[in-house]
């Protein structure tokens, strides 16, 4: 390859643009050539993120198509909900690669998005074309394409450690709970009461109990898988640390099936996909086994005297749930290796 | 009351023992007159906890039976399992009152003991004599007592969070699935990796998921309330901070019952009952909410869509799920009011 | 004592406020009678602050001073900086008690508060008349009077930890370094990216250096009691936790004085003090040791191969350094004994 | 490069270890062949790190020299102070290359080390070889070694943010106060109560004040580069994160000297070095700023009030502070980039 995919991103300011920046930094085809801040534009980058004073000194653009389609080959958009919805037509108009990294584009049907996020969908035509880029599963139908839609944090974790199983047959998806945890970064960088550190510090909410807009995201998936409707109970908790998600997951076991039986049939759903990584019995992940990287981790207890199976997947919120899966995406978008970019080892402590 | 009710604490020096200090030191009618530790006696407790200087001077006492009888009228026992079996019998025989504060007479069944703690069970006949102290549920059957086993931690959150809707028959018992999620003093003071900071900090984990010694009695509550064996999927994680647990539990609603059913039921059946706090609708507890104090806060969600209930229930370990519910039974063992010298505010933030 | 003393809580939805209310609570011959707040009259305190729900339900007045000097006769204006500067002088015309918890009457020289505070100062005449409580210090100057200007949390640390080797010229004024570390909870309960959860946790920051406000403070203190001007190199922290501060100082010993000098020196110097402990030599405090209580505790090393002493200090700064102290002060100007209300055990861990 | 230099790590189930295998990963010009532990040999090193699951699969290796000797070409000995005093010889004995991450070849005087480590010292003859390889100040020396000591944590910060002001003369070196905070990693695996999470959670300690094995460290680099014998004062504390060390650093300024002089002095003396970051004028960094990575950020304010400078350093213990300055070494020992495997951005957040 002689000439590197030019990227740019728009939301470079926020959590999720920081972390494809990071990773983009390392990746051996893309360069960044433009970040893009609404809100920032004409500052420098390093002003409000001095970790990368030296590293990134470019100048914030504004969100200005033609100088994006000048400049750029591919975008990453890590807008807010709402925000993308009208992006990105004009960006893939402008002939512009595309991955969104918000909630846009991930529910088909239009109604059920405003149902959950109380904002107009997007354009119905876009929305039917958008491929949801859960890399492991759907992975064969993002290659080649030109725009992408990146899932959401709690969906990944969750629908990775429950779709080997709903696809098999061997839970019943009517009796699917998920609870699950996430650290605090995921609810991004604008300040609230939600994020503010005395009210988060030595401190366990919960938080949008069956009312979380990841809901339908997570069903309309499991739907798919199943060949069946599914509806779930989702819980969400905030966890007093900055990174991490950990889904913890319950259902019915049908038929009997092991702990060695649940380990099997996941190491073949996910042979060769180097980012998933199936604990041995009687192990379970703890989200720091996955901090900075993009692992998803995932370890299983079957108990025989209630007939449920017990799943835990973790990930990094930021890169599986974000930023990493959406340059897992654009890999898969452009042929490459899944992997490029991301080989990245967990830090640990 | 003339004199004061004389009080010794044997394992003065964990965090159970140590919170059992903080509340006497407070309580109207009760003098600490020994502070007892099998391992440092002849030290200053403030040695360990400078926390006490210039406040606790007394130096610490070995595990000697006739000294406690000569110098307390009631001991608590913050004893590891196993020790209790062998300590209480002798306390009980030389007249002493006690509140015991480990597992060791919380199972009614030795053999259900034996399988979960891997230990030999106390004496029979004392455990048929033990009544389990969950003071909202049971505590009728305290008034008068010599002795009390003080419930654990987890299940003191996940009992009052689930037995007025057991009770009334408003949720399938055969349903439940209890999340459990707890700040790391509940692991004590010994070290070990499970509670070295670098391992902890910025990280969640799952632990003895279907094997934690809290399920058995969990399930012989459940049962002597709801009539009939229930045996419930229960999970554990540790969660980076020090106090504090909240249980997430899941339910099968029987029947059609609101939110506002929800709160009305369990408003009457803690009526009177100062130290329950049952959440508006929409509003969920924190751990935070009660830190410092011995107060269990409840709120719930049912869900149209999936026909189960979600109840959130939070304590401070420490307090409620320890030392405060300890002396709560003591207040209920002596016919006083049960909030003596527990009447602390929750320190926020 | 037949009625008790009516106390109003003007700021009681931030952190301080909040404090106060805490511990009036439990104060013997005080009642609360009126919680204010120019922002959330009209509401629950609860509805913010559910850790008081059924404890206070009180809704919240707005600033009325006519309705305050009806309801109450002590007020604590824990207020921004500026707002108390206009209403003390309108409380105190109304008859009230007023302890003041902002900075508005610390400094006596208006202009320097100019500089430090970038507000105008307060009304000349009534900074003239304010006395600095803090207590250990000058709490002779506080009893009987009915407004005290309460010190603010790194003035309280340091001072207690530098007067009496300042006071006995042990050490030499011209040579102090400040280097101070605040847990968050210092930077109120309004939203920022300095109080942002993920932008503090895993994160060790400086700011203000040689810029913070309490700076002439300190110095205005030291300048008093050394009987000639002194400057400080001041330097403040943010540490990843809610509350604590801890001040390390360093100074150049005058003479030849040892550990066990420094330790008599401060021992005599607070004798019959109860909140000011003083470590044994080799023991140095931690803010935990202090959480939640009005204690400040000081340990000290003195260096044979520099010459310098170290002096550490720590306090729980909403505490100590704000509303603890506040009632302290309520204590000395009735009469009372300094410690009523304020009996709380540091709780550990 | 056709062949890659082959590594070997021994203490790879410490922290330091498990951080050279992370960097080491990504190293273009070296490949992992042994990972050595004394205590585990024989395990898989993924089962007490399940973050190198399918990532490193080796069984550990014992200390073995002859081994060690068939397996690698350059060893990383990231042992316990006392341990590589002994390992060491053996190792250059062998043929190897070693970069030595402990204390037991830092100090030249075998003396003062016994003084400060109470253990014996190393081999006189090896002492007087070895380079002390802080790479932004001695790195031209290290080209072309076999063997380098590598610098402690608290005086790689330290002596980077003091060295070129003393170089330069700009600061009186008999008036340097170094008050250094650290994250709880840099005290090991180990278990102990000083890293137990409930009794550092939420607390700031001071400890080990002026007896910090560190100082005759930063005294012997600053006693060479001042050309005279300079003793310092220095203080560490525990702050509640896992990684990362700020040194504030104070002294008297010789002469008048602004905040811009000492950037641009800085900035001249680390012209070309990637790894020291200098801060704008009235920035300070923070240790987030540099977690993971490299780096070592510094940032300045003078005090015309006092004639004093504060400045500020920050480092990753486990990285500029171990690990990745080890790899550093190896780097300028190879006669290679330094900064090859080392180009990681800082996590943030």
């Amino acid at each position: 390859m002689n000439t590197k995919l030019r990227a740019a991103i728009v939301g470079s300011t926020g959590y999720g643009g920081v972390e494809v920046i990071r990773f983009l930094q390392g990746h051996p085809h893309v360069e960044i050539t433009s970040v893009i801040s609404s809100s920032n534009s004409g500052e420098r980058l390093s002003e409000g993120f001095p970790h990368l004073s030296e590293i990134m000194i470019e100048a914030l653009d504004a969100v200005d198509i033609a100088l994006i389609a000048e400049k750029a080959d591919v975008v990453f958009t890590a807008t807010p909900h709402g925000v993308s919805a009208k992006l990105v037509p004009q960006l893939l108009e402008a002939g512009l690669k595309v991955v969104d990294l918000s909630g846009d584009f991930r529910l088909k049907d239009g109604s059920v998005y405003e149902t959950w996020y109380k904002k107009s969908p997007a354009d119905e035509a876009l929305l039917a074309q958008a491929v949801y880029g859960l890399c492991e599963v759907f992975g064969e139908e993002v290659k080649g394409l030109d725009f992408v839609s990146n899932p959401g944090c709690y969906p990944t974790a969750t629908l990775l450690g429950l779709i080997p199983a709903v696809a098999a047959g061997w839970i019943d998806p009517h009796s699917i709970i998920i609870d699950a945890k996430s650290g605090v970064s995921g609810a991004g960088r604008g300040t609230s009461l939600i994020s503010h550190f005395a009210e988060i510090n030595e401190n366990f909410k919960a938080y949008k109990v069956n009312q979380h807009q990841h809901t339908p995201e997570i069903e309309q998936a499991l739907t798919q898988v199943a060949g069946e409707p599914v509806v779930v109970t989702f819980t969400t908790h905030l966890t007093p640390m900055t990174r991490g998600i950990m889904s913890t997951m319950y259902a019915k076991v049908n038929g009997v099936h092991t702990d060695e039986d649940f380990i099997e049939l996941y190491k073949q759903y996910y042979e060769g996909r180097r980012f998933v990584r199936i604990r041995d019995k009687g192990k379970w992940p703890a989200t720091k086994e996955v901090f900075g990287s993009n692992y998803c981790d995932i370890g299983f207890a079957v108990d025989e005297r209630t007939g449920r199976v017990t799943i835990v997947s973790v990930i990094d919120n930021l890169v599986k749930g974000a930023a990493g899966q959406a340059i897992q995406n654009l890999n898969l978008m452009m042929g490459w290796d899944e992997t490029l970019g991301l080989s990245l080892t967990p830090i640990y402590p």
